[in-house]
């Protein structure tokens, strides 16, 4: 393991998140227009965390010299995973610094972020998951009279930014850099077992820059649209990052509930501008390329996305109609609307809310409990397991089944009427099932374990929840959704929890995104030795 | 597929149903003791299911003239499957023709059995599961003076018998005949692909032989050993024949909690006598035959057997230690009690109860719902996924992440130290878990979408309990342990779920009882075609 060159590429995250933290600094002035006063904590907060991020850089810089400049696989492996801890650790000193409270305790005092809270927020950000522990994003100052918000803008725009660049890092670090774009990870395994070679270097870096372009593009491309429909330059910004990137935080406490028609939007047209982009969110992003290229065709025939779109409309339709029929809905076209936005919300993990879903009734609560586990499409930024596992698995699981009685019948895996030739394929999509499932049960059980009936009580539920409230935070967390169910639902937050659980969640959004294996060998010991 | 053959064998099995249900008839007459009055309804009900099931052997056997006589492999999955289902559905008969009573109705009159309630009970019985939707042994007789009770003692006899013939049936066909008994049969797969050959056949009708004998020779030592406690031959016979069978029926509402020291009994001491055939029925059959041979070392030495052992302890430990922080035991001596049986009960499958377990706290009543899925020991009478598949799962990920980042290094999996040599083995224990993760998740939302919330609201629960409920039903009937938690938890039964549900339960228990793939080939069209 060449530790120095580790140590000189993480030197460049660091770097490129002080730098990032730069441009939230702005909103901290009156001029920008999110600001009404200028926000000393939130401008000296987001400063001190720009200074340490950068010291840091130059520290892992000055450490890394005298590298090998060889990437091999483990170098690889650890840098991805270690970049995203690292720039959780550095994302979360704006919120420590600049001191935002959490909400108000019984005395309706503020009670400030801890440094669980922090990293919990920091991660939920950096995982594009969008979980919060900000109980209260509009909550005004309580020494103001002109009734200032006391969670900064600036740093509202910071958290927001932290979900563009978790997006980014995905696009650029797996789809593009680790050729996992075409489809899912399972299919294009890159070799990194030796050096890489300069033409494929070229080629990554092409393909880098146009997928980081076209993510861009579709950021810009929903600014413009959310700006023609009269939402702020703020709040424009704020959930493009937040929606192409699936990550699903928001400025207001109703989520894009907040863009209603009582507050002077066209409400239905900006829910489907945030369907539209939180379906392409989820989609593949080599699949974009090609439409982008002029080959649309090669979307519209994959299979992944087809069965993505399928999946998306059947279960937006049978919630509705459970809706309706259980009266979570006073109308039909309600039904729709709702359901509609909150599927797609959540199966594509983005985790917007427009409609308390946890008040659903309990079959369209388990269809989305299941939904969050499939996730969007393999190489979009979207978390869950990918829609092309569970066909995977599903094809697969027939064919043994056949196989259980023809033993001598060995028939090959066929995705799109072609046969699958990666011999290891069968055995890493139910390893990856199978991984999934213990560390479900392992956080549930720990979750359970640590978590205690209090935090119910408190909350005023009953702590008769806490086994499918705990399944449905692993859940959320794990697949980077965001809200969950119960005591995590739309309306709440994780606040409630104590921080061992908050750290396990923000360990498990770092599994989740990261498809785990990233993540699980940095705790191998034997990882770290030398070869 | 050779259909006669087939017809022919399960010929036999209607047959073995019919003279079994013969040995339930005398407990119908008061001179044996358990029927207070000659029970007509019992009496009858089961000769006329003796005709019946005699009657469909005549038919089958007759059906089956003209067989080739050569059992290759898919005739023997098809005979297994099917006669689980046929042995279902004559035992099934019973219930029906002496008109049991489920409960009362809401104006105090008996509600009989209807069809779906018998084939749950009766497959509830040969899965050795032991859910039921009896709500009421004891009830007495409404219109009887001297308080006979309703539900006849010879139909609790023949109940008692269904979990001891199927545990005879899983012994005899899995355990011996096919093979599974060494170590599971991940490990030791027959091969049925071409005709038996003699010498086979008569090695595998010798070990049939043996651990029947086994099987039926732990049956009477319990029997002796609960006769001389001073329990009733009647009580003796039934709980011995749902303790090695590790099906859980009782002849009691209260269960096994019912041999308590306010009936006269010494409650300690049956407990431990059942705790240790429960642990028995949860062994290995082939360890325990080196057993009985003399090799005890082979059974100490075993793997499976220890994890077995060492699990039961700790969630022992665990499950006191927490019920005694919780207060939901008096004292320490009885949590370790009471944890202990409860706990055994669950992870051996077997299902009887002493405490209600349901109304622990929530990190006891969360690791019971893992260790209904974990089960005992493969080559039991046990459900679940069953030891080693756990023990396997945890060394192929640990391997397999390795793997992840030294492609190159391929380790073989070891089992006590020696490499396993089946080369599909780690496929295989991936395949299972994720068709169990496939069958549960399907369950689950087959059941929450069938289950109208009213089904809680007439048990007067909260309806916010339905997904973790529902969840417990499904893990409690496919992994064949009986009560699960919440509707259908420790003092409860599943009388008050509706026909679907039952049928989608009934159909857990078959798939869980077989290991899935002997069910679920049934239902693939090109099973039955010719080959």
């Amino acid at each position: 393991m060449d530790l120095r060159l580790v140590s000189r590429l993480l030197g460049f995250v660091a770097l490129f998140v002080g730098v990032a933290m730069a441009f939230s600094t702005p909103w901290a002035l009156p001029p920008f227009g999110a600001a009404k006063r200028f926000e000393t904590h939130g401008f000296f907060g987001l400063l001190g965390a720009i200074a340490v991020s950068l010291g840091t850089a130059a520290v892992l810089w000055r450490l890394g010299r005298g590298n090998k400049g060889k990437l091999y696989r483990k170098e690889a492996i650890a840098v991805v995973g270690l970049s995203w801890v690292l720039a959780t650790i550095l994302g979360a000193i704006p919120y420590l610094l600049s001191g935002t409270a959490r909400g108000l305790d019984e005395n309706g005092a503020p009670v400030r972020m801890n440094v669980a809270d922090a990293i919990f927020e920091a991660q939920a950000g950096f995982s594009t998951t969008g979980s919060t522990v900000l109980t209260d994003l509009e909550l005004p100052d309580l020494d103001d009279p002109e009734r200032i918000p006391l969670v900064p803008r600036s740093i509202l725009f910071w958290r927001a930014s932290t979900q563009f660049l978790g997006g980014l890092g995905i696009i650029v670090l797996f789809v593009a850099v680790l050729g996992q774009g075409s489809a899912g990870k399972a299919l294009m395994r890159t070799e990194m077992t030796g050096p890489t070679k300069e033409g494929t270097t070229a080629r990554m870096q092409h393909t880098a820059q146009v997928f980081a372009g076209i993510y861009t593009g579709l950021n810009v491309a929903l600014i413009a649209l959310l700006l023609v429909q009269g939402v702020s330059l703020f709040d424009s910004l704020c959930h493009a990052f937040t929606t192409l990137s699936t990550g699903g935080f928001s400025t207001y406490n109703d989520s894009v509930g907040h863009f209603s028609s009582a507050n002077g939007y066209n409400a239905p047209m900006i829910e489907l501008t945030f369907i539209v982009f939180m379906i392409l969110g989820g989609t593949n992003f080599a699949l974009l390329y090609f439409v982008v290229v002029g080959q649309p065709r090669r979307l519209l025939a994959n299979v992944e996305w087809r069965v993505y779109l399928a999946i998306l409309f059947v279960a937006t339709i049978v919630v509705a109609i459970a809706g309706r029929l259980t009266n979570d809905f006073d109308s039909t076209t309600e039904s729709i609307r709702y359901s509609a936005f909150n599927v797609i919300s959540v199966m594509t993990t983005t985790g917007f809310v427009t409609h308390d879903f946890n008040a659903w009734n309990n079959f369209a609560r388990g269809t989305l409990f299941v939904l969050m586990f499939i996730g969007a499409c393999a190489g979009s930024t979207a978390g869950g397991v990918k829609v092309i596992r569970p066909i995977l698995l599903m094809k697969i699981l027939w064919l043994e089944i056949e196989h259980a009685y023809r033993p001598s019948v060995v028939r090959p895996l066929r995705i799109g009427g072609e046969a699958v030739q990666d011999p290891d394929l069968r055995k890493n999509i139910l390893l990856y099932f199978c991984l999934v499932l213990v560390i479900v049960v392992l956080a549930w059980l720990a979750t359970i374990a640590l978590e205690p009936d209090a935090t119910w009580h408190k909350a005023e539920l009953s702590s008769d929840h806490k086994l499918m409230d705990c399944a449905g935070a692993v859940a959320a967390t794990m697949n980077t959704i965001g809200p969950g169910l119960g005591i995590v639902g739309a309306t709440r937050t994780y606040a409630d929890f104590t921080s061992a659980s908050k750290l396990i969640f923000a360990f498990l959004m770092l599994v989740g995104r990261l498809e785990l294996f990233a993540v699980l060998v940095l705790f191998m010991p034997r990882f770290w030795m030398k070869r």
